[in-house]
């Protein structure tokens, strides 16, 4: 591996951080953790190899398995399980042992399952019940983001007793964040909220039962990420209580993770829109899956490319005529490709913030038309002018027919990349990954008829 | 325009509220939108045209400005804005004075200097001294994130004084999501800060000098984006006081909106990946302003495709000579640029989430080669034996020259793709923007070169 360049005598971050590791000194790597800011611990542990995070994290886990746990959240599901399954069931449990329940759940869900339940054998027996319920639940799904972290008090219960509960645990429950006492019922059953601050203003004496607010607003347990954001858009609360198909309360979902898994699917979206298939690539992953990952969206789009080269190889005898063909198909290409993936964004964005709906097809064919059209007559105006100043003189009509195509595919280019994420999700296919490929496909089939039965008429 | 097919007998809800806003029926509307779900409510907005839309808010600002409010939060703030330049200023203002100080000053920011003073001067004297404090930050700083509505009490106050404004203003204070009580000393300057759970648990008759936690915590009014999502990542707070230069309590910032100013980015790279300048486009934006923005990232683009076109014009007796060629150069061009906009989106999201740094060009190099080097063996063999099989009949050595150029072309591509990004965002330019148009005239330069004089040397 070529060195990175030193700019400074000292030893960057990530090479102290390795040569630690080297030297299994886990009170080292602890104390250097401490020097160093989080946005400068999460470069530097992204810095490391995969075999060098494994390590870090054994080392820790034993006498600093919280320190272990605080890093494992710089890394993304995929890749904490990756390197939870590379640890030994004993020292992973006590990493996963010190996080909120669904980020145990998001880990655990994406590790082998063998590996899963010998990790969870391991964990206290309330725990490892709660990380079997929640593993089962899709992971953008209310179950797969809430927490089983709450404050639950039977309807029965003064308020003086829940303030009693909430002085006698205070140092634990202040993990919780907590905002709202749930009340429930003699099965469970969810009867009611009280607000933190409600508690405050009221004589203690009284049973729960007095002061909730009955009925409360809550989520199911099967409802998916675009109907969590919904809610917390309608309502402006912290969290909101989960219950289950019986009206059990299962969990509690904060409004920072159903944000934070938003933030997560809009990051993954513009990797696949860059062609990158199954969500997270890091660089740090090993280099085979990554070939392989990458591949998987390459491989396929030869074949979509075939097609389109076929288009070309029909009319072999108008580019043996008319070579300046060539230099203009590429061009062709491209330009279309660009204007089509502009309308793809946009719908890619609208579904995604749900200003439009998959059967939308007319709206978005209708919006996109008039946009083809314009930028159709500027784009094949400027590219025609470009042909004819380069090739005019051998062929007279070369701006006429370049440009021609160049405006009518712009059309193709902008109605495809405008409907086809709309289809795609209809499909249940993701558009940010699919929708860009297809686009081409069809920009290139038909651009490249268009040109060249053109000038098979026109300058032939 | 087409009308969109009627899959039910009754209208569609926008086409409905279309009609009740052709009636200026404010009742119907405010009737028709409690009846919808927020989802459904959001769709229908965004379905009305740009007139439509200011019509309805305009209907609204009279006897029904907190749902005018309600809606101009489903709209991005540049589309606020320009729907605000479009209302009267009177009712501009009474439609934002039902806004949070954060809100209300986002849209303040893009709008017209003038018109946004005319709007300013309509509100209460605190609002509007607010609101032109705020309107000076940068959107994403935490000036422009943070809410000015907050409570705050001085150190010599009784806990038993703050627990009775609490009561007292329950109402008031209900919209402000009170979690923290900030404790100030005589300038203004903060103190220290209560949890609310605290001052439950302390008897009533102690200053609030006494439960402070001093020094709090806490994030300067300058602070950028990166900075406050690093400090919410190290601490599990919901909200953070902010303070100006001098040490003064000036707004809080609330975890909420850090995490949804970076979805909104997220969102955003998106777009700007795609080809879209200046962040949203909706397509209920007038058709002129959404084609000038387009063409304003098109038209630099056929520029750049000129140069790589001038390469093959160099070599267009190779081509007059081996026409096979014409058809293989758009899918070399087509794969490499797939190629290198994999390893630009890797490099983006990297980049975000801050785990590797503009000066990590040789690190990313050093990933990106490995990569490269197999993937274009894999793909150089692909092409280079269809190459073969469709056209080595007359030229044998055709797939050596294609696949050849293939495999370097996929070096190239990867190491452009990986490192543009960090040089563009050293250089302040948005990578998601640019990278992308770089990398392809970058690859399609050298992949034409090297086809070209690979063919030119073997096979003429």
């Amino acid at each position: 591996m070529v060195r990175f360049p030193m700019t400074t005598e000292a030893r960057l971050p990530h090479e102290e951080m390795q040569a630690l590791i080297e030297r299994g000194d886990a009170e080292a790597v602890c104390e250097q953790l401490d020097d160093l800011a989080v946005e400068d611990i999460r470069y530097t542990i992204h810095r490391l190899g995969p075999a060098e995070k494994v390590r870090l994290l054994h080392l820790l886990s034993e006498a600093h398995s919280d320190t272990a746990a605080t890093l494992m959240e710089h890394f993304g599901d995929s890749q904490a399980a990756n390197l939870v399954e590379d640890l030994p069931a004993a020292s992973a449990a006590s990493i996963l042992r010190e996080l909120d329940s669904d980020d145990r759940a998001d880990i655990l869900r994406a590790v082998e399952p063998d590996h899963a339940q010998r990790i969870i054998q391991r964990l206290d027996p309330e725990d490892a019940a709660d990380a079997r319920r929640l593993v089962a639940y899709p992971s953008n799904s209310a179950g797969g983001l809430m927490i089983t972290e709450y404050l639950a008090h039977r309807a029965t219960e003064s308020i003086q007793s829940v303030l009693f509960d909430l002085q006698r645990h205070a140092e634990e429950y202040a993990r919780y964040d907590v905002q709202y006492v749930y009340v429930t019922g003699e099965r469970g059953e969810l009867l009611g909220v009280i607000r933190l601050r409600d508690l405050v203003l009221t004589p203690g004496d009284r049973p729960l039962s007095q002061i909730l607010i009955p009925n409360p607003r809550h989520v199911r347990v099967t409802d998916e990420q675009t109907q969590l954001q919904a809610f917390f858009d309608e309502h402006g609360f912290f969290a909101a209580p989960v219950v289950d198909e019986r009206g059990v309360l299962v969990g509690v979902v904060r409004r920072a993770a159903v944000v934070e898994a938003q933030a997560e699917q809009a990051g993954r979206a513009l990797l696949a829109f860059g062609g990158i298939i199954g969500g997270e690539e890091l660089r740090s992953m090993p280099t085979r899956t990554r070939i392989l990952r990458r591949l998987m969206f390459l491989c396929p789009n030869i074949l979509l490319n075939l097609l389109a080269a076929s288009v070309v190889a029909m009319y072999e005898p108008t580019i043996a005529a008319v070579t300046a063909l060539a230099i203009f198909l590429p061009m062709l290409s491209d330009m279309s490709g660009c204007a089509g993936n502009q309308a793809v964004a946009v719908s890619i964005r609208e579904l995604s913030l749900g200003w439009i709906k998959p059967r939308d097809l007319w709206h978005t064919l209708n919006k996109e038309v008039g946009v083809g059209v314009i930028n159709g007559l500027v784009l094949g105006f400027l590219i025609g002018a470009i042909a004819w100043l380069m090739r005019g003189e051998d062929w007279p009509l070369i701006g006429v027919v370049v440009g021609g195509a160049m405006c009518l595919n712009s059309v193709v280019a902008v109605v495809i990349g405008g409907t086809v994420p709309l289809l795609l999700r209809r499909g249940g296919v993701d558009p940010a990954l699919a929708a860009s490929p297809i686009l081409t496909t069809f920009t290139d089939l038909c651009g490249f008829f268009l040109t060249l039965q053109l000038a098979t008429a026109v300058l032939l």
